[in-house]
């Protein structure tokens, strides 16, 4: 299996370059019988859609996606979906000034020197446009967990620069641009965002995603722990430097004594693991906390270097969003939603016997 | 392909439990040619093994790696390499006491929940044992990367509880029990790891293990990038919670002008991004770092419950690591080698041609 | 990876039923830089496509493949290619008389018993309608295969029915209808084909594939064997039954001293193992055959059951061809292609050392 | 993953040479709690193992597989099993004859030019001693495939160069050295086969194996239907030259309203498909044939040539079976559990909602 493909039984494949003609992903493994319009995949596509807030990128893409196969009847049939969203918004743009510039920050250089060539307008297959269609795959995951095993995965920003979220209140999370819990600092993120984006510059995140209701015993040690795989899912979206499960790198100076998650046939005590225990679900929500670069598009000018090895100064103009991580918090969500369907199916392939079968032990 | 592998082009399966007859791996996919003898691996094995110091477990096991197959006049054929470390410390002690008890902070409940069974002698397959194995592969990756391309993978620890390297000198590393990079902390660490086994507490701790010399063009987008397989690979070790790749989640608080490492001709003037850039390796040193929990058997005692459904205390007695990221440092370096090893197969399974004939650009 | 996707390092997935909005595919590990457009696959799909002559069904669909990424300016990028052939023959035709119906010799029965519904529209996605996919991946993998190596990958029908080819002339196998080599016979074919449809029966159909100029080394012993992977993917054809290498069945009567291809430093002796030993490829051609069942839709009635259960009789109406094992030639051509392009990245991934410093021994 | 590993939910992989320290394997992914113990596994060693008949090889190997990991009291724990067999047969033989020959049949000169050097002793990894880990990782899919879901799988050998089975009573296969079915013609292989020792020749067989009582639903397409899997499993054999399943080649020369098998609500009046339709299993017995090719290892001479580049005459000393088709019978039943096993996991994996919800339409 090569790059593009994400999970084993629950198998995501995905193509599309931020210029090209489509955008398309093929979701193998999917149950069958599960009701699925396109409907599902809108919300979630809306949500990380550009130019839907002042803070992120004008670019105007209607992201509206296609189901091509699969479905029948508005139900999965078990064969393979393919999905295809048209990019409307390739402009003929004058690439040019681009084309043999290795820009700071970027995956211009790194990509010319793998692949010999590459497609240069707007990043090609590096530009962050590939996550609609994580989206869209992931909301199939999702409508999937919530239905038959009544799992709820939600993200939010929890820092951005330096304003923290001091609370998390659920239900602000999507009253607001920023996908941010505490509505009592958005007045702040509003005054640091005008300052930011006059000064040219961007930002860093700090972006959280929980799944609820998890069954026990998701994950498949040594290798594939349930942790282990949910670092690969959100480490692999554009720009992020960091994956915590559960207290993360607070672990460091923590006690024993102080890091364990107590236990009593009434459940667990605390939550300090983030729902993973020897990399399998615990039952306890699935926490995990992931770290986004600012973005690296910007106008305060870089140096760097062309292909013809002559040194350049970089300055992008046009509109970029400011802080990547705003959009973050849908494909965040969706490679949760992903994993965790995976090894769903993961799970009952292996242990179907014990999930049919045995009485779960404690834990009222 | 299930949880005891990893890798796609150079496979690492393993098996083996804490009390069990023996721990194996299969190496398949190692390139043929490659001078390959038990002392490669002894190295490292005898780095992670417990009992080197007072710091760590006093279990007494020699770890002594056995070639079975795949390598023929010392040197390997191509063929899949079979590895062997019998269990020798498998005295038949008395278990009974945890045989229906879940400890807080280990696997013992997720592990009966998934399976339906359990092997409770010693945590079975969740005890951190099984990395013997990986760092016997790791060996074998280390050498061909060092051999055929000059890559050397270094790790150490960079932060124990409160304490943190201030310097880093990597001949240090090897002198201390500690591989603590920085000579002026040794008596710091000395005092407070008595103090914490006093206590009968345990403590966190932060690694670092970088690799330099790694060619350009490593990692497969958009999912399996090579900082997504790092961190898929890092997670994966026991008591693991949080990886970074370069500034980490120090990158939350950056500014888009302070974080992007320039460049010219003469190469990158920084390196925030640690070595990936959109998920290729750029050039420079690939460098991560991980957060490991305290060891969770301590003898501060914690309430827990049994498999009947009952509540428990429970005091761990016996020697355990008060710190188990000490031990950490030859299995995170294990992995990181598997990984690129991995990796460089990849790539030139797809770029031969570009890898074989297109001049590198750039990057005097 | 589910089962719509083939190869490990050449990775192609595919999606589409037979009546539904389009068929696509993706190839993901394509090398970087290889000239490619439509007009490179085009060629295959048209030999394909039925309606080309009197004995293939004739649905007129003009087959046109789109590629949607992984391409610019002509030339693979190495990013996953994306194609789609949308379905322009969707009649709103009255499927409501086969709906409940399980028709004998097809998949009706057990795609409803494994995913407890279809899509039953002219076969859904167990219609031989999804070929075409797999017809324009091959293309690029003889493409590259062609351009990099010289390798040629040539088809015909050996036997229709109780018509075998006496003679096999490549030049002849385009020139008619039936992918025949033998011209001789083509008179006979034409009459029995005539005499078939009348009797509005099917016949069966053996079909040889074969690719010349193959490197030695390609195949991954033990499971992985070259013609192991080649068993599996013709195997996987719609309506194949059986699969040859070499000598195939013929063997059973063989004894040894007139089996085993004799050699010496001018080259092999002749070709029982049709190019395979020990599963690996020797240099010779590859030589394969398949055995292709009567297609089952005919008008000669025969018995069967409805989805209640109930009996019923079976007539197929309409234009189906007469053997599908016709159009099976450019299929089995594509399906050797993917093969062989997988195990060539696949070889070169693990032994590159090998082949770009060893000198080939022997055989002139 | 590389091809020393076969399935992708029960993965086998396994190591070993002929005449290295010891064979191997590991068995990932299978369900826990099946009660299993080495004899198990050791009555169908006791099958495969060389010298148990004057026409199978002189050379004594107890073949004893030891349990090192996976089985805990008894019972298998979910987590990866590790099989052993050391090889007690490694007298240290002159091999200098055959260090820099490459014998005719033999995967000698593949080897060598794919990996640049090779173990010779006794072929290395090319020999058939492997297989013995197949056996061994075979038994333990038969056991629960029996024990869950009442399947048996049966081998015989359907012909011998030119005698065939003309009936088949499965009581008769463990009665001879040649797991013949039909004891008529016993002592006319009997004699066969001493005028072919005398001639210092060797010859090909047939075999064939079916297993029943298996559900409807394995397979899937369109690239890993149950057939296509089978195929690949079964071509990997050494001395595999062909695979049928059902009718194979008998389906070129017949008609379709012959080979079709009608159905009606009492089940298929006709198995021509051999328990496959369209790639999935149809409840029906899965029946395929193969064909070895006779022992390449013959006192027959037979031009060769050396490493060197100089021509060489070949005469195998020694004993070796006449007919290697004859230990092929447990070897198939053994690749045939183990696909059959890997298809039952991914299809639950998908289709766990159909498999306990939906109630069988039909076929009572």
């Amino acid at each position: 299996m090569s790059g593009n493909s994400i999970g084993q039984n629950f198998v995501v494949t995905t193509f599309g370059e931020s210029h090209g003609v489509a955008l398309g992903c093929i979701i193998d493994g999917c149950p069958p019988g599960l009701e699925l319009t396109v409907e599902d995949m809108q919300r979630d596509l809306d949500r990380r859609r550009p130019g839907t807030s002042r803070y992120t990128t004008a670019r105007r893409e209607p992201d509206e996606v296609r189901i091509l196969s699969g479905v029948f009847e508005d139900k999965t049939t078990g064969t393979s979906i393919g999905l295809l969203i048209e990019n409307t918004d390739q402009r003929s743009q004058d690439y040019s000034n681009i084309k043999d510039l290795f820009r700071p920050g970027h995956a211009d250089y790194t990509y010319q020197q793998k692949y010999g060539l590459r497609d240069y307008r707007g990043g090609g297959r590096s530009s962050a446009r590939e996550t609609a269609m994580r989206v869209a795959a992931g909301a199939v995951a999702k409508k999937y967990l919530k239905q038959v095993h009544g799992i709820e995965i939600n993200g939010y920003m929890s820092q951005l620069g330096p304003i923290s979220a001091e609370s998390v209140d659920l239900n602000e999370v999507e009253q607001n641009a920023f996908f941010f819990p505490d509505a009592s600092k958005l007045e702040k993120l509003d005054e640091y965002m005008r300052d930011l984006k006059k000064s040219g510059d961007s930002v860093g995140a700090k972006i959280t995603v929980a799944a609820t209701s998890v069954p026990v015993g998701l994950g498949e040690p040594v290798f594939d722990r349930l942790d282990a795989d949910i670092a690969h899912a959100l480490m692999g979206i554009n720009a992020v430097k960091g994956v915590e499960i559960g207290d993360g790198f607070g672990v460091v100076t923590q006690k024993g004594s102080e890091g364990r998650d107590l236990m009593s046939p009434a459940g667990f005590e605390s939550n300090h693991a983030g729902g993973v225990l020897g990399g399998i679900s615990s039952g306890q929500p699935i926490v995990a906390h992931i770290a986004l670069k600012p973005t690296s598009s910007i106008s305060v000018p870089g140096q760097s270097m062309t292909a013809q090895g002559t040194t350049a100064d970089v300055v992008t103009k046009g509109r970029h969003d400011p802080c990547v991580g705003i959009r973050a918090v849908p494909i965040a969500e969706a490679m949760l939603a992903i994993v965790l369907m995976d090894h769903l199916l993961r799970h009952r392939a292996q242990n179907q016997d014990v999930v049919s079968q045995t009485p779960v032990i404690g834990m009222k």
